[in-house]
């Protein structure tokens, strides 16, 4: 990349270190980084601190709860480099699957500024909002709003589990589909931590995405009758309980024949009580399939085996498709490119994890690259990336970026 | 009872109606009345309200929740005659669960009361605090508290799930053991509506009760690797939901092949997010039988079978016991007397479910007495008695009370 050292090791640490703490739940070392709300607030604050400082000429909103950086020439053609990634986290999840490529893309851009490089195409870092869904349970909600694939208004009536709804968290209807500002982009590159074992298993400290499995979630609704637990006998009952139960085993072994994934992860009861046979149990299938082909077997065979387990249980089942995520295949020349600045024999991969690339691939030519994970865990506190590791991260994703937008 | 007609039915329809709404959820039409909270806090200052009206001298806290309205020569003896029941629902339960005992004491006071019957023995209208269970996890609190069965300094350290804690509910610890006001009962009886079909299978609006199946709480806790939903290999993880899930079936069908009961219908979640593996489940196993061996056998063949699975999912368990309420069988001088005042053949069986009364029943003499529920449905809206099958029972307890208290 250059002849003179840059210290990207010493910057990333010194940037990990300022975000580590924010939103970090003390009990579980998890971080509880919710969209639309204050510990992600303090990070977007942060964002535009570190940007500005690193001579971003506009720190701009997109009115969907995303915030660009723009660098180099004004962005009005559609040549411009996009880089980043997203703050919010699961609950309780790890602290690197977002925030890494926020922080890589920054640090790509200083890197570069850094060695005093032009940047002769417009060059910005995204930092998209609710990209996990975890607080109005619809992945990738920010990605979705620009680029259209999800309805303004439908998305201003979703409501957290407190009862607070998107428009009262964001102050305001969001904007929606933006195509004048989609239209500036020409690549859009995201950078995460990889979220399994392959790059440990490969004894590589980088990989590049061919694409995504198609993936989606689906509700589960099952309904019985509440009684009470000690008095109703066994025979009398209707106890969605044990549909659901069943549905979780189902769920597995069918994901487990098809060398798919599925996970029942989340479930909600009423009443919850410990002496009252529920009313209602409901889950949420998470199901992933390196085709859609098997994807929607898997599905049809979990919904199947549920349906007629609950006819034996005497409850009902409702299955709602509440989002599905086609597969998608990264951009050829992206990729490409990617190698070619890379070392060789670089490994290629897919992932079976969403990402806001995912949404805009079907935009724009896209491309990820990812970090080695050594305990392989994700969406937990065990997640984890080393500095080096992550150092390089940053180090290829500018050798990438000088490529692609550098004089 | 009275040559005269005393408009039992009339005064049932009118204090019903007025503790109806109190603490319903217009959603569900079930009641959320928790112990130390405010729609309960207005059913006690209406029991004050309608037992002064009715000639009680003294409606008095007995510093552990529990509100007793004293009729008749002061309670000094050991003879007092007490009858009541509780307030407190399960979330969305029913309106009848405890709110009917308490009520048709009241009515049963002033039935005899309308007839100019003098009390020979103090007479006591009680209201227990939280016996549910549904705020503090321990069921029949009040009593327990009362009765020394739980330890005040343990009770009031316990936390709703907000993180309140029961002192600062109460304002105060509790008083704990209170042996002077028991040592004044010489028989406790609480009417109940039915929890189970068997007062509709024998046609029968009334019923007394035999005794109580011991019956406890086992909180099961499930633990293992929190992880990505998408990206985590079906081989590589260690999923709780599935040892949970397994759980669930296994308890439902050791309790059908002993002839028992077994229900996990709470259960708690982290994160409990679509898309991420748990790191932790936990669930509620409530668990009856009709005597203390099969009790013991049932929960030992649930964690047996449990531990298994754990073994197979590389997940944990760990079993907590939370509650356990031996055996109990009512008074026999009690039952004799009930059947004597009632019709011929009333029935006597026995209950599944706990009571106030059970945890009575091991310091004065105790009974209870049933009344018919046309759904056979409890802790759920669904619980129903009609109006007249509730006069009738006003009318038995009446019975009862003029036999052993009034003169």
């Amino acid at each position: 990349m250059s002849p003179n050292p840059i210290p990207v090791h010493t910057w990333f640490t010194r940037l990990w270190a300022e975000i580590a703490p924010i939103g970090r739940d003390p009990g579980t070392g998890g971080y509880l980084r919710y969209g639309f709300a204050e510990p992600v607030r303090e990070l977007e604050r942060w964002f535009q601190r570190v940007a500005e400082a690193d001579g971003a000429h506009t720190v701009e909103p997109d009115g969907n709860g995303n915030l660009v950086a723009w660098y180099g020439p004004p962005p009005e053609r559609g040549d411009a480099v996009l880089l980043g990634s997203h703050f919010d986290s699961v609950p309780h999840g790890g602290g690197y699957d977002g925030p890494l490529g926020i922080v890589s893309a920054l640090l790509a851009v200083r890197a570069l500024r850094a060695e005093g490089r032009e940047f002769r195409r417009p060059v910005g870092v995204v930092a998209f909002a609710e990209e996990e869904g975890s607080r109005f349970g619809v992945p990738c909600l920010g990605s979705r709003l620009l680029t259209g694939a999800l309805d303004p208004e439908r998305a201003a009536a979703l409501t957290d589990r407190q009862g607070v709804s998107l428009a009262e968290a964001m102050g305001g209807r969001p904007a929606g589909a933006r195509p004048e500002l989609l239209g500036r982009i020409g690549a859009f590159v995201e950078l995460h931590v990889e979220q399994g074992r392959a790059l440990v298993d490969l004894g590589a400290p980088v990989g590049v995405a061919s694409g995504i499995w198609p993936h989606g979630r689906w509700r589960l609704d099952f309904a019985g009758e509440a009684n009470h637990a000690g008095t109703t006998r066994m025979a009398d009952r209707h106890d969605p309980m044990l549909t659901y139960a069943f549905t979780v085993l189902a769920a597995n072994k069918e994901a487990r024949l098809r060398g798919a994934h599925a996970t029942i992860g989340r479930v909600e009861v009423e009443p919850n009580a410990t002496n009252a046979i529920p009313a209602r149990v409901r889950g949420w299938l998470d199901a992933r399939a390196a085709d859609t082909g098997t994807l929607e077997a898997l599905v049809e065979g979990v919904r199947a085996k549920a349906a007629d387990r609950a006819t034996r249980d005497g409850t009902t089942l409702e299955v709602t498709r509440e989002s599905l995520s086609p597969l998608v295949e990264f951009d050829g020349g992206l990729v490409k490119a990617f190698r070619q600045v890379l070392a060789e024999g670089v490994p290629v991969l897919p992932t079976a994890a969403g990402h806001d690339a995912g949404i805009l691939a079907e935009h724009v030519p896209t491309a990820m690259l990812f970090v080695r994970n050594p305990t392989g865990v994700s969406h937990s506190p065990a997640e984890a990336a080393g500095d080096d590791d992550c150092a390089e991260g940053v180090r290829r994703l500018a050798d990438l970026l000088a490529q692609l937008a550098a004089g």
